[in-house]
């Protein structure tokens, strides 16, 4: 028996469950909650709860900026984030693959602990399951989350208004170039990093400068372009963005278009797009700023009555172009 | 283009995630609050909120009694039950392997709806991950629930008292078995089918008659054995139990004969155990029986001081043998 890897009897819910749990999760993540490791966690809520899921199955599940556990929290902490509740509570189940060193583990568990602790929620239930050799890739997370939204705020993805400003808190596709990077084996003169970053803080300080925005997503998996696509057809609006506006940084650019991507496509794990009143653009631009997580943010367009459901996007030569939903897969495994 | 099959673009995030959410997910699992499709689900809560996750990774997907989606919805509407919450709202997340059939994804869907409407759950939120052929096996589910738990219970663990007695709902064994006899090719003169099963109308009628119940658990990976090694371990209390009383059928006793199994260790999803105070339990048991899913309902044993954190089974011959935990992995992916 090798005790450096993962076994299926790590899975079975008997002895070797039993003590990887009490002793490589609930050591790292402890509270009260968690410690009690009853079949669900037990707490008091009240008032307008966000609930959310994200599994997350990226490859590599070490890449630069972060991994696979650390995503596996700032995913679901950004998903409550963004619907403008303050999030608490977090689930986490592992699938893993037979084999898999217990280091990685202990390491993935260490980078969960610390993005937890950041953003300020607890992990207080879990699962792990535990599959024969390539039935899996090395390890899977889900992460479900609770959080509550206080009192006055209304934030939904169907919201966007006309003449609304849009905004991103900072610079699209690092995320995405940084695994495709890492996967490809690809070097660049700058490193590109995962922008992976739990999001509750720099939402918290938008929304004590405006409590009216009206829409607040986070551009993962299939990027801008795709978000703001939903967000168009759920509001049923159009939205126009100014291309030359909206910040990607010079290596990513040079990626992408080595690779034939769009950056405006690609995943991002650590910004936000927020959609507001024009008026109140200005002072929610300068909170964003001020953030260490958002001081590249920037107005990139606005909501438009005409063509609702579409976006599109003026070129620096001052063409205007459809900017679609993604159709294909380009980036598989991107988080 | 294989218009039958699951591809990588379904996960991407972009279109066809969209068609595949809309078309599949939100028409069979309808309510308002998935059909918002934001980034989390927003409803009103109060008091005492049970939050718990499972994964679900069994092999074969489809096995008599049931299929993987109808065991992801039990087992966690289950796990909330157990707690004396009531189940509300689910969590739905998807990992996907390429190339899985459409109409089994579909039938799987079905179910998920069907079992959600006997438990009473609405599916609010929800996630689709598709990884490359070879990277997964066929379909893995995690669900993730909230219940609230009405005043006055106090169901825990660490509940069980000495002198309280020890109740089961049914038959061991019978998931477990199915899932092997499907697997391995095994033909049974009486066939075994999983006992898969939401058991939040059962545990309501036990609440009514008795809301003292002390400890509430689903019996699932690692069996009756395992499960009550972790009761007496977190309570402190050693358990006696009494081999004859424990109900098993002939068909999944002599399967575990042929197989070199103990049906004490055999998972179960749709029984559970309860611990009261011995004077409630023939109110309890009697609730129990008049239930569908609790008819096999016996009393198998009692706690006791001596012994804490073991469990021990007194044979047909009247040996007194230690019933440990489960160490190895006897039925690996059974759930």
């Amino acid at each position: 028996m090798d005790k450096t890897k993962i076994l299926l009897a790590h899975g079975s819910g008997g002895r070797l469950t039993h003590d990887l749990i009490t002793k490589h999760l609930v050591q790292s993540l402890s509270n009260p909650l968690l410690n009690k490791l009853d079949d669900a966690a037990v707490f008091e809520s009240k008032g307008k709860t966000a609930f959310t899921t994200d599994s997350y199955v990226v490859n590599p599940i070490f890449f630069p900026g972060g991994n696979i556990g650390k995503l596996a929290v700032c995913g679901t902490v950004n998903d409550l984030s963004v619907m403008g509740a303050i999030p608490k509570y977090l689930s986490l189940a592992f699938i893993i693959e037979e084999g898999l060193d217990i280091s990685a583990l202990e390491e993935i568990i260490k980078s969960i602990a610390a993005a937890a602790k950041e953003a300020g929620v607890e992990i207080v239930t879990g699962d792990t399951k535990v599959v024969n050799t390539g039935k899996a890739d090395k390890i899977f997370i889900n992460t479900a989350g609770v959080g509550f939204i206080p009192e006055g705020l209304d934030i939904s993805g169907a919201n966007a208004r006309p003449d609304d400003a849009v905004i991103v808190s900072g610079t699209m596709g690092d995320h995405g170039i940084a695994i495709m990077a890492q996967r490809e084996g690809l070097n660049f003169k700058t490193a590109v990093e995962s922008d992976c970053a739990p999001l509750n803080g720099l939402i918290t300080d938008m929304l004590k400068v405006c409590p009216r925005i009206h829409v607040m997503r986070d551009p993962t998996r299939g990027g801008l372009a795709t978000t703001l696509n939903e967000i168009a057809g759920q509001s049923q609006v159009g939205i126009e963005l100014n291309e030359e506006s909206i910040p990607v940084k010079p290596a990513v650019g040079g990626a992408c278009e080595a690779l034939g991507l769009d950056p405006l496509y690609v995943a991002n794990e650590g910004k936000i797009i927020a959609i507001m009143p024009e008026k109140d653009a200005p002072a929610v631009l300068s909170a964003m700023k001020a953030h260490p997580y958002g001081k590249d943010s920037a107005i990139i367009g606005r909501v438009i009555s005409p063509n609702p459901g579409r976006v599109s996007i003026r070129t620096p030569l001052g063409a205007l172009r459809i900017l679609d939903m993604q159709s294909g897969e380009l980036l598989p495994r991107i988080c």
